[in-house]
């Protein structure tokens, strides 16, 4: 199941204390949390201290060392929209309104030690927050998956959460607090804190125009009305989507390197920066990266569904320049053969959650050798050196597939005859039809998002904005995109309701194949009647004639992704 | 200007009197209909005698050569549904009710002298059809495109819509009638078909159960319900879509061959059946063909388009046998190189239209050269040989494409740095916005369709059919394909216009690329209610995610092809 795989700490390629994760912003002992108790082992033990693979080793043994507080993060973020539905449906529960995790009077009072003790099915399941102590054991007979997801258990929340910061709103808080059962010791309410310095304290320094959906971690887009600006998206201003603390690789020091697990031991490859960059010839490729939860806001209009609350702008257009992934593994020893063509490329990134778990995801091996599918490992973007933000210093780059699959800070490959069996690719970046939510979901019904299908957005005027005639034309401005390399053939605009379509001009150059990058349109449409709203409705066509859905009610899936029904903004049109 | 394209004896790769031509059904100067006068030569020429080169070196000099009824055909296909708004919308010219082409009391008689000479602008353009002459001069004023449109010529259109008799519907001879000028002198109104034998009087037998659209050329369906019966469609009961008649090709001639103009002369191949079959690997492939024009029916019920009204079933799923394309490309010189990257592969078949200009397209070469492409040259379907019907001795498969590239009686093969000139891939196999007519297209504008956009369809029930429910439930068996070798990953089934969506059950193995077969599935849904009607939809998704649009309105188009929204039906559910 999902939450497993997430938090599985001795999943294959996720070994905790490998050279290259000990230098991930994360490996710091000060604010991981120390492991909840084990059934057979009442101890404490610090997951990253300098026993950690013997504490490897005993979880294993104890069988719930792989239950973390990650897991709880997981199971309140997929869960509580249906929890809510559930609880208002049978009104059993309502939400406390009270200051979360504040002291209550009159409640017991446990100590940290007692917390603990709580940690599986048959002691149930406390955790703490601030002074709150909590019984969330409800939960797990409440999801229909029971004990299969995860159940957190026996500590405070809160080291987690400071790294998960958007997961302090006041909707999860409030519905946590009908779970209170008690008040933590006084003088132990701080001590999960004790100690531990912000993981988000060394983040870049961000451009302001960008539209900050979360601060930690950072995800921002670029207005649209910037996006259409030019052809190529300006680095500074190019959408930003973490799911972690950015890491901060200091190349000087001589620990950065990409590792290459090729057809087997003896092929596999250590690189560093520079050693790429001289024994593979560079290739530069345009391409468009978006988001598949681009334009979700749209889509949340519908029905809310669990995701950052994009606009139009996850999604810009860049020259990446960098060596041939496809050069890269026939070094490591891959072939052009039919033998391996339902093989993967797996990828891991520096950045990683609380378990030392790196962002990982896959994509097929067939996309990664095609000699016309342009994936490369980009050192450059913009014709300067990564950012941080954009995976300082190498990053996938695989043109015509969701932003999910171009890993940043990339640290590993690995060819395997299966998937990543990641979180990110098995748990997320999936797609269901609009019956399908939170607790009917089996993820493994669905395949990751690779290619994405056709969008289109009209990114001038905006939304609600009062716009003037020129020469009694509205003008309108966009982009459009479609996976897999399939070019922009036509964008239709409608002012009317879609009785009358116009056909937009095509601002950028097109190709019907390896057509990575975006391409920007424009349209001059006659207006008869001024002073009143004007709802305007885009749509593209790719060169394999795919269109856009009319609207986003049957698109719809409770992750909310893949919005890509046609655009429609209202207007007010002036009199001039 | 398509017609132009269409109707030019002289376009490279037709050359009239070439071996493989003079095989060609079509090649008899039984029924080819004599030229048109031009308006330097008033000398009756045969197309096709002895001296037919000669012909066409003069056809050249005199400038009006090239237009030919095959023109007028093609512009009455195209301007009878504007003319008709045209006309309704202008009161000026009404249908007339009487027998097309009887003797008209009162009417002045002219012969056929009379009429050859009125073959361009400044005589105006005559023609006959039976009994009748018609001055058709104003079709060129009120067609926008002007003269730059075919004017057909001073002679009669019996012989050539003896090839097309689907053209011979009521509305246009109605129309034709309006213009109406005189009767042709007794005795002459059989001359034209005099001496012809009916070029479609060698056609193949069929399966009675094809559903038949039009007779000559054939054009026939599966039943839908069958359609789901089988993984494989039984060749017998394939759907056929011809655009002439049936190319009868003896092997034991040792007439047939297949040429192929590769990188220069010295590359070039002529290879006879066997020797394609010995020098190159056999390879199947398991794919569905579909015509572009598959479900138009549910897109007239918008308003009408022009084309065949195929109900669902012009689609079949079948094994291919034959030797790779790329292998033979690569006998004939061709590498795989960035710098062919847009370069065509131009096919020509042995049907070919009155002018002997061959049903020729063309596919980017990329697609051809495709290790993973699977585009063959097939000589077996279904473990058999090619009927007639589907192409003996040689077709081309492109899995993943329109039929319309698939061409079948396959002579002649060029790699060229341009797509095919044929009025095929320039004038048809198009699609263009709603607001789009024949009026305004400029065919220019659009791609030739190559992959084909998602589908799916219910094939049982049909749309209209008394269902009995089993164990309270509704049975729902059809199909779903992709183009591009993209899977089909879910198709979801709602009997609530949308509100529910239910997962059907995929029938078949899928494959995320490369998957070149349909899947079919079924579905069981409970039904609450009983004795009333129920619409269901149908929509799938592919493994990029595209799915289909809701409605036709919007994706519907003149030419009535890529009719690819929800597929919508009624059923009555009855009492058990």
């Amino acid at each position: 199941m999902c939450s497993q795989v997430l938090i599985n700490p001795f999943r294959k390629g996720c070994v905790i204390f490998s050279k290259s994760l000990a230098r991930r912003p994360l490996a710091n002992s000060s604010w991981i949390r120390t492991l909840p108790h084990g059934t057979q082992s009442s101890n404490n033990h610090d997951f990253h201290d300098k026993s950690g693979y013997e504490n490897s080793k005993r979880l294993m043994i104890t069988g719930f060392g792989a239950i973390t507080l990650a897991g709880l993060y997981y199971y309140f973020k997929k869960n509580i929209p249906t929890v809510w539905a559930h609880e208002s449906k049978e009104n059993e529960v309502n939400t406390v309104a009270r200051e979360p995790g504040s002291f209550v009077e009159g409640l017991p009072v446990y100590s940290s030690d007692d917390v603990a003790k709580h940690c599986n099915e048959s002691t149930g399941v406390w955790i703490s927050y601030k002074s709150g102590v909590y019984d969330i054991t409800p939960f797990i007979k409440i999801h229909p998956g029971g004990n299969k997801i995860l159940l957190g258990a026996g500590g405070s929340v809160e080291p987690f959460w400071s790294l998960y910061a958007i997961h302090q709103q006041p909707g999860t808080l409030a519905l946590m607090e009908k779970y209170r059962i008690g008040n933590l010791t006084k003088g132990e309410e701080h001590l999960a804190m004790a100690n531990m310095h912000d993981p988000y304290a060394n983040e870049p320094r961000r451009h302001p125009v960008l539209v900050v959906k979360t601060k930690k971690p950072f995800n921002a887009e670029t207005p649209s009305s910037l996006l259409v600006e030019s052809f190529i998206t300006p680095t500074d201003i190019f959408y930003v989507r973490h799911h972690f603390p950015v890491p901060d690789v200091d190349l000087s020091s001589g620990n950065y390197s990409l590792e290459v697990i090729g057809l087997d031991e003896k092929h596999s490859l250590n690189l560093n920066l520079d050693q790429l960059k001289t024994a593979y010839a560079p290739h530069s490729v345009t391409a468009a990266l978006q988001c598949s939860g681009n334009r979700r806001s749209e889509m949340n209009r519908v029905k809310p569904t669990k995701g950052l609350e994009w606009g139009q702008g996850a999604i810009g257009n860049a020259v990446w320049k960098g060596a041939r992934l496809r050069d890269v593994l026939l070094a490591a020893g891959i072939k052009d053969s039919d033998e391996n063509e339902n093989w993967h490329v797996q990828f891991d990134g520096l950045d990683a959650d609380p378990t030392n778990a790196p962002y990982a995801i896959s994509i097929p091996l067939t996309k990664a050798m095609d000699p016309r599918g342009d994936v490369i490992l980009a050192y450059e973007m913009n014709g300067e050196p990564l950012t941080r933000d954009h995976g300082f210093p190498l990053r996938v780059v695989v043109p015509g597939t969701t932003g999910a699959r171009w890993v940043k800070w990339l640290t590993r490959i690995e060819v395997s005859k299966n998937e990543s069996e990641s979180h990110w690719q098995q748990c997320d970046y999936k797609s269901f039809n609009p019956s399908t939510d939170w607790d009917k979901v089996d993820f493994s019904t669905a395949p990751a998002i690779q290619e994405m299908p056709v969008t289109s957005v009209v990114c001038e005027p905006h939304d609600g904005e009062k716009v003037k005639l020129k020469k009694d034309k509205l003008n309108l401005r966009g982009f459009a995109w479609s996976g897999g390399g399939r070019g922009i053939v036509r964008v239709d605009v409608s002012i009317d309701l879609g009785k009358t379509w116009h056909v937009a001009e095509l601002l950028d150059p097109v190709k019907l194949s390896k057509q990575w990058a975006w391409t920007r349109w424009q349209a001059n449409l006659p207006v008869q009647t001024t002073g009143q709203e004007t709802e305007i409705w885009v749509r593209a066509v790719d060169s394999s004639y795919n269109t856009q859905p009319e609207g986003m009610e049957h698109l719809w899936n409770m992750r909310g992704v893949l919005a890509v029904a046609y655009h429609k903004i209202k207007v007010l049109v002036e009199e001039n």
